[in-house]
C-alpha cells in the first residue's frame, strides 16, 4: 500500500488579496513540509478568495490571479519546498467569452481551477465541471465549465482532483473517478455554513467515499466574506466511511493525516482523463497524532458563525470598531454580545437613546448589559431632537414613530462618521421578513449581525450564551430581564410587538413555510394555520421586499437567507 | 404564396397578475380578430409578466400560471375567438428539480414556454432552449432548457416559434429552423431597453431574417418592472431585410401586418421538431394600413424610458403620488420633470429644504422649477433641526454635513409616511458610482429615477427636454440657471462638487472605462488618463459598493447598470 501524508490547509483568504493569500499558502506549505507531508491541498480559489462574483469577468483581475499562480512554483522552490506536491485552487482566465448576448453582457471568461504544482512547475490543471447556479451561487454566470478529469500518480497511488460542486452531483466527475479507479479523491471546497448543513455535508462526503471505495480528502475554506461564512470543518473519510481526520470549525487549521490509498492499477477507462505522474518526498518522516475535532452543540456553532461573520467583515474592511444602539431589548443585547465576542468589548460602542416612551427599565437593562460585557456605553436622549421635528412638521401617529427611529439611526451614523466605527443594525430575521422596522432608522448600518436569525432563535441564542458563560465561570452577558420581558419597539406608550404582530412562535412557524420552504398561502393554510393570519403575514413579507433590498448585509446562517439566496421582484402580485 | 395576417401584441403585463394579464391577451385577441388577423402573438411570459425571478421556483406560483394558461382556450372559444391562432408566452411547471444541491437550494422546476392555442385547445408547446444567465438575467437559475423545436403549419406555411435568447445565439434554434425550412419565425421577447440597444437588436433580427431567408416577427413586451424598462419596438422583417412593420416604443400597441411566407415543403430534417397543423380563419378580410413607427432621437428615447420606468413603478405598486426634495440643482430638477411627465404635476410633491449654506438662488431656482412644471411645492427649512442635533452631539465637518443630508431625507420620508407618496431619490449614476452622497440622507427613497444616467448626460437630457418643450410651444420645465450653475451639494459655504471630484466630463469618461467596460486601473492609465485621478476614482467606486447595495432601485438604461447587472463583493481588494 502506498502511504501518503496529506496536509489540508483550512485557511481564511481575502478576496482579491493575491499577495496575502499567497503568503498563507506558503506558510501552510512550510508547516506541511516540516510535518512530513507529501501533499498540501488548499481550498477552492485559495489564491483569490471566494466568491469573486463578477470579478471573474474582469480581465485585469484574472491576469493578476494568473500571475500569482504562475509565481507560486518558483516561490516554493526558493523556499526549499520544491518537492512538496501543492494542489492549489484559483480562477484561470481570461479566455474567449462563452456566451453571445447583447453588447455589454459580462460573459464568462474564466474557469474555476485546481493546479498541481511540484518540482518548480505547474504539472496539471483541473477545471471544475459542475457550476452551482442556485441559492447564493452564480457560477454559471461567471465560469466556463471544465470537461476533463485529472488523475495524478503519486508514490504509486492514483489521486483524483475535483472541485466542490463536482462532489455533489450524481452522475458527475465522482462517478467517472470510480471508473478511473483512483485511490484518493481530493476535493477543494468553498462551502458556506448553514445551520444543520453538517447534517448534509458529512453524510455526502461519507457516501461518496463508500460508494467509490476511495479515500476522500475534503478541504473547505474558513472565514466571513460579505454575507457568507465559511465554516471549514475539513474532513478526511476512508472507503469504509471512517473519519480519519477532521478540522475544527470557524478557524484556520492545518489538518494532517496519513492515508493508504489502493495502489494504482492499469485501467484504461473511456473518459477524458489527464494523467500525470509527480514525484514525492523520499525522506523518512516521524508519526503524527490523530487530529479529529468534535463538532460543538448547534447553538454554539451558530454563535460562532455569527461571531466570525461579523469579525471578518470588520477586520477585512479595516474598521477599528463598531457602534450600535442598545435599547435594553433582546436583539441589540445579542448583537452587542456577538460584537464583543468578535472584536473585544473595548472596540464596541453602544448608545442608549431613550425617548419619552422608553421605560426606565430599558435604560437600566442597557446599562446592565454594558456593564456585564464591558463595552463603551453612553446615553443620548432623543427627546429634544424629536420634539423640534414633530413640532415643525406637525407629525403624529406612525410617521412620528418613524421619526424617533430615524433620529436614532442618525445619531449612531453620526458616531460612525465621526469615529470610523462600523455601524451595526440589530434587526432579526422575523423583523426583516415582515418589515417591522423603520427604513433609514433602525435599519441604518453597514452590517446586520442577526438578520438571518428568527426572533425565537435570538432568545434561544441569548439563553445559550448565558449558560455558556456560566459553565465557564464567567458573567452571563445578557441581562435576564432583556430575555424575559415582552418585546417592544417603545415608540408609543405601553407598546408591545404583539400589538401589531402574531405571537413570535406562530409568526416564525409561518415564515419558515412561506419564506424558507416557498409554500404558497393556500399550502400553508392547508397545513392548519389560520387563513387571516397567513394572509396577513404573507402580505407583510411581500410588501417589505423594497425595504429588504435596501437593508444591510449580514451573515447567512440558514438554508434561505434574504439577499442573493432569494431573488424576488418588488413590483407585482406574488399571491398563490 | 400563403398569406397570413399577424397581430403582434406589444403589451405591458404585471408580474403575477394572471387575471389582469389574461384580460390584456383577450382584449388583444378581440382587436386582432376584428382586424382580420389569423394569428395573435404575445410577448415572452405574457401571462405572468417578466422577469419573475425566483417566483419560478415557487410551486404555487407555477400552478397559478398553469391554471391561467389552461383556462385560455375555453375563454377564447367563449368569446367567439376560437378560430384565432394564439401564441402565448408563459412559465410552465412545476417539474421535477433539475439540480441537486444542498437541501434548500431553489432548483429549477419551470420552463419558459410559448403555447399555440387554437380551436379551444392547446395544440403545441415550445420551451426556450437558450437561457440567458448574464447581465440582469438569471434564467439558468430558474428554468430548465427545452430541447425540441416547434413548427406549426398554418394555411400551408410552416411557422416556427422560438423565445428571445434563442434568436441571439449562433448555432441555436435559429440555425435549425433553417434546416426545418420554416417560412415564418415567431419570436416572443422580453428584451429590456438600453441606450443604443436598437443599434444591436434590429440588425440582429434583420441578420437572422436574411441568413435564413425567413420572415421574422419579433414581439417585445413593454413597461417598467422594478429596475428594467421594456421598450416594445416590436418589428417584422422579411427575408430581404425589409421592415414590414414596427411598433412604437414605450407604449402598448397591437401591430398588424400581412406576410407571405414561402409555402411549406416536404423536408425531413435531422432535428427534433414537433410538428402540428392548425386551422386558420377562412373569411375574407379587408386590407390594413402599413404600420411602421419611426424611432425618435436617442435622447427622447432615453427620456421616455425614464418616464415609463417611474410611471410603472408608481402605478403598478399602487402609489398615488411622489415626493422629492428639490434643491434648485440639475438632478432634482430633472427628476421632478420626469415625475411630472410620468404621473402628472398634480401628483408630484416637491420640498425645498434650505440650510444655512443654501444660496438664495437655489431656493429661487427650485421655486421657478415648481412654477414652470406646476407641481406642489413648499419650503421646509432644516436649520432649527440641524442646530439641535449639532449642538447635542457637538458635530462639525463631514459628520455635520451628513446630518444636513439626513435631516432632509427624514423630512421627505415623513411626508411619504404621512401621505403615502413614493419618495424619490435624485442621485445620478456618477454620484452613485463614486459614493458622492450621504447614505440614509439624500439616498433615502424607494425609487431613483436617474441612477443609471451619468451627470454629463443629465445635463444633456435637461437641455433636450427644454428644447422639446420649446418646439411644442410649451414652457421649458428646467430653469436655465439650474443647467448653467456649477453643481454643489451646498453642505458648507461656497462648496462645489469639483472641490472633491474631478471635472464631470473626465470623471464620466473614467467611469465608463472602469464600471461599464470593466477595465482595470492599469488598462485605463494605459489609455492616457492620469494615474492619480484613475486611482482616486477607482478607489471611490470600490469603497462605495456597500452604499450601492443599500440604494433604491431605478431604471436600467445603460449596458451596465448598478444592481444585478454588476455583482461585486463589498469585502476584498479588487485592484488590478
Amino acid at each position: 500500500m502506498p502511504r501518503l501524508r496529506l496536509a489540508l490547509s483550512q485557511a481564511n483568504p481575502l478576496v482579491g488579496d493575491f499577495a496575502g493569500n499567497t503568503e498563507k499558502i506558503l506558510a501552510a506549505a512550510h508547516a506541511a513540509w516540516d510535518a512530513g507531508a507529501d501533499l498540501l491541498l488548499t481550498g477552492e480559489m485559495a489564491i483569490s478568495g471566494y466568491p469573486i462574483e463578477d470579478l471573474a469577468a474582469q480581465p485585469s483581475f484574472l491576469r493578476a490571479a494568473r500571475a500569482a499562480v504562475d509565481a507560486l512554483p518558483a516561490r516554493l522552490v526558493a523556499e526549499g519546498l520544491g518537492d512538496l506536491v501543492v494542489v492549489v485552487g484559483h480562477p484561470d482566465g481570461p479566455f474567449e467569452p462563452r456566451l453571445l448576448g447583447s453588447s455589454n453582457a459580462p460573459t464568462a471568461i474564466a474557469q474555476n481551477c485546481a493546479s498541481v504544482i511540484q518540482g518548480g512547475e505547474i504539472r496539471a490543471r483541473y477545471a471544475k465541471h459542475h457550476l452551482p447556479n442556485y441559492a447564493v451561487f452564480d457560477e454559471y454566470r461567471t465560469f466556463i465549465p471544465g470537461d476533463e478529469l485529472l488523475v495524478v500518480r503519486i508514490k504509486g497511488a492514483d489521486v483524483a482532483v475535483i472541485v466542490c460542486e463536482d462532489l455533489w452531483r450524481d452522475g458527475g466527475p465522482v462517478g467517472r473517478v470510480l471508473e478511473a479507479d483512483a485511490g484518493l479523491l481530493l476535493v477543494l471546497n468553498a462551502s458556506p455554513y448553514e445551520r444543520d448543513k453538517d447534517e448534509v455535508r458529512l453524510p455526502l462526503v461519507t457516501r461518496r467515499a463508500v460508494e467509490t471505495d476511495t479515500i476522500v480528502a475534503y478541504v473547505n475554506i474558513v472565514g466571513g466574506q460579505d454575507d457568507l461564512v465559511f465554516d471549514g470543518d475539513s474532513v478526511v473519510v476512508d472507503g469504509s466511511g471512517t473519519i480519519l481526520a477532521r478540522a475544527p470549525q470557524f478557524r484556520e487549521h492545518l489538518l494532517l493525516v496519513d492515508v493508504d490509498p489502493a495502489p494504482a492499477g492499469d485501467q484504461v477507462v473511456p473518459v477524458a482523463v489527464q494523467r500525470v505522474t509527480v514525484e514525492a518526498r523520499s525522506d523518512e518522516v516521524g508519526p503524527i497524532a490523530r487530529d479529529v475535532a468534535e463538532l460543538p452543540d448547534d447553538r454554539e456553532q451558530l454563535w460562532n458563525a455569527l461571531v466570525l461573520g461579523l469579525r471578518d467583515y470588520v477586520q477585512k474592511n479595516g474598521f477599528p470598531s463598531v457602534v450600535l444602539g442598545v435599547s435594553g431589548g433582546i436583539d441589540s443585547s445579542v448583537c452587542a454580545a456577538i460584537a464583543a465576542d468578535a472584536i473585544g468589548p473595548a472596540n464596541v460602542y453602544g448608545i442608549s437613546m431613550p425617548s419619552r416612551y422608553s421605560s426606565e427599565g430599558s435604560v437600566d437593562d442597557a446599562a446592565d448589559l454594558a456593564e456585564r460585557i464591558g463595552f463603551h456605553y453612553w446615553v443620548e436622549p432623543i427627546g429634544d431632537i424629536v420634539d423640534v421635528i414633530e413640532k415643525q412638521l406637525g407629525l403624529e401617529g406612525v410617521p412620528a414613530e418613524n421619526v424617533q427611529a430615524r433620529v436614532r439611526g442618525l445619531l449612531w451614523m453620526a458616531e460612525s462618521n465621526r469615529n470610523g466605527h462600523l455601524a451595526l443594525t440589530n434587526g432579526n430575521k422575523t423583523e426583516v421578513s415582515v418589515g417591522y422596522s423603520t427604513i433609514y432608522g433602525d435599519t441604518a448600518g453597514g452590517f446586520a449581525p442577526i438578520k438571518d436569525v428568527p426572533k425565537t432563535l435570538v432568545w434561544e441564542l441569548a439563553k445559550w450564551r448565558n449558560e455558556f458563560a456560566i459553565e465557564r465561570g464567567e458573567t452571563p452577558p445578557i441581562p435576564e430581564n432583556s430575555i424575559q420581558k415582552p418585546p417592544s419597539a417603545e415608540l408609543r406608550p405601553d407598546q408591545t410587538d404583539q400589538d401589531t404582530l402574531p405571537p413570535y412562535p406562530l409568526l416564525d412557524a409561518i415564515l419558515e413555510l412561506y419564506v424558507t420552504r416557498r409554500l404558497g398561502r393556500e399550502d400553508i393554510i392547508a397545513e392548519g394555520y389560520d387563513r387571516a393570519t397567513v394572509e396577513f403575514v404573507a402580505k407583510l413579507v411581500d410588501r417589505s421586499e423594497w425595504k429588504r433590498r435596501q437593508g444591510a448585509i449580514g451573515p447567512k446562517v440558514s438554508g434561505m437567507a434574504f439577499g442573493r439566496d432569494r431573488r424576488l421582484p418588488i413590483t407585482g402580485r406574488t399571491a398563490g
